[in-house]
């Protein structure tokens, strides 16, 4: 099965909502999108609808069961209902994680709204929700049969939101010759968006189940959903900072050179690190370092690498040689600025 | 993939386990089997247990959060960890339910105590928790990697899990010939157990998703999973009372006596309706028709009809017809003995 991704205005979007055949759909949508849009999408024929807690809020066992209890009661739901989730990368990551488990998956579409679900978390069929001891470590793998964006929505979301996006958009500049050229090129977002898309949807196709080049995609996301727990930072901006740390650990000072360049073409503002004036957090970070999921048997993590734009190397390393470097260069990664 | 399925002792069977080419076990394994076999699975190597609550009390969310978050927490778990389940059907249900949801899916083994598990529950990749609408109706497809199976558990599980077991063996005899003739015939339990096991597993390679032919072996369940929750039974009783159901609905005299004939091949007592005495329960059963996983798009209900022994149809009706055809026998329901 392959996604089919597509740009619309949102009229269009609701036109298509209503052309999918079933006689049951279940709508699940993020509070804040709800609360903007509820207009455009109140009125779609044969739905249930869901209101979900704002981004990750809602990606909790807690929640899950009661959104999934409060479909089945409804007596609406067989094998052959159509979830639509409509809202983030959080809320696209629960409503599939719902869409997966309710009588053993039912399929699914995402309407993205914020910059990071359109290039990123809407794509490729993760779904999950968070454990106490980490984010995205509760889920399953579970496609999407259609991805439906309009960049309108984007004139609603918070500049947080964007920020976040944009880190993402910075991943893919390190992986594809072409995304880079065309962020440095300052090259229209709509495009931009739509290149990371393609990227990553390729990628998700050539290796479903992340057992080989797809890996690539977590370029930054080891140190990154360490940060963005610690310091509930949004997902895309702590990623930037899991770059950051990883080139800095291994002393790539090309790929930071180009990290600054990257945030300075996106209009992404120079920041001290979440650590700036504190000490860095290493027991904390090597907490989730050796509970993340792509941790291999020995007990090692695999990093990703960049040795030219483009270019990736996956490195396996053991939490100890880890906490080594860091501590190694403590002083200067507690000056990080980027 | 294709499960391994096999005969051994206990001792055999953990030494299997011990030669998993893995550092990180998980065992889930039933308080009550536990109780008695602790000694023979307590000195499992780089293995973290987990009780479980002996049989359908673990399926909920609650204890899988608990389950999953206890995992986590030691910090021992990768891709590469592999779960054991060692317990009946319900704990290979939730078992498979944490195995698939952690770190998005491990690998998993199933060491079936109960005859259910032996012949039913533990082939396949069916796993599932139950909502308060319905039994099993939470959850996905995750196939074992190996089934290890010891018939000389049997000898320690209660008169009620055998009858549970044969309820289900029962179900088999009206799909296969074969079985049908080894159990009127009354051959060895351990070879109609082995008959059952590969006849569930040719049909779940053939069809994994259930899409066609694997829906054969919801034969009673429809009615089956209703009458389980409403008089708490145990499954494979209650599936006999479903296949009772369907046959007295459809009229259909010569199954219900071959029904009779196998319970009596397998030293089933005959018995009363758990409605006996009592108004057969319409309104609650149609309020689980309705929800039951297995309805189409139109909200019709496929059920499972039987032609000649192996010789099956599936007959999709609707709600309304059901209720009409239980009232209008509804006198003969009341009296219903098998």
């Amino acid at each position: 099965m392959k996604t089919n991704i597509e740009t619309h205005n949102i009229d269009e979007i609701v036109r298509r909502i209503e052309a999918i055949p079933t006689d049951s759909l279940v709508v699940i949508i993020d509070k804040n999108v709800w609360e903007i849009y509820e207009k455009k999408f109140k009125h779609l024929k044969n739905a249930t609808y869901w209101i979900a807690k704002a981004g990750e809020d809602t990606k909790n066992f807690n929640e899950v069961e009661k959104c999934i209890e409060f479909i089945l009661e409804k007596g609406i739901i067989h094998r052959k209902s159509h979830l639509i989730a409509i809202g983030g990368g959080a809320l696209s990551d629960f409503a599939g994680f719902v869409a997966s488990t309710m009588l053993r998956g039912i399929p699914w579409s995402v309407v993205p709204t914020t910059l990071l679900s359109m290039v990123d978390a809407s794509i490729g069929g993760k779904v999950a929700i968070n454990s106490k001891y980490g984010k995205n470590l509760i889920g399953m793998f579970h496609l999407p049969m259609n991805i439906w964006s309009d960049h309108s929505f984007l004139k609603t979301v918070s500049e947080e939101h964007i920020l976040s996006g944009k880190g993402e958009i910075i991943k893919y500049c390190f992986l594809d010759c072409d995304i880079f050229d065309a962020v440095i090129s300052g090259l229209e977002m709509r495009e931009i968006i739509s290149k990371c898309a393609k990227f990553k949807q390729n990628l998700t196709e050539e290796d479903f189940r992340e057992l080989g080049r797809r890996k690539i995609l977590n370029l930054g996301h080891t140190f990154g959903h360490a940060i963005e727990k610690i310091y509930s930072l949004p997902h895309g901006v702590a990623i930037v900072w899991g770059m950051a740390l990883v080139f800095k650990l291994f002393d790539d000072k090309k790929n930071l050179c180009h990290l600054s360049k990257l945030k300075t073409a996106l209009h992404m503002p120079k920041e001290k690190s979440p650590w700036h004036g504190t000490d860095f957090p290493t027991t904390r970070m090597m907490d989730y370092f050796i509970r993340d999921k792509k941790a291999t048997q020995n007990k090692l993590v695999e990093l990703i690498l960049i040795d030219e734009i483009g270019n990736t190397k996956i490195l396996p390393v053991s939490p100890k040689d880890i906490k080594e470097k860091i501590k190694r260069i403590i002083n200067e990664l507690n000056k990080l600025t980027i």
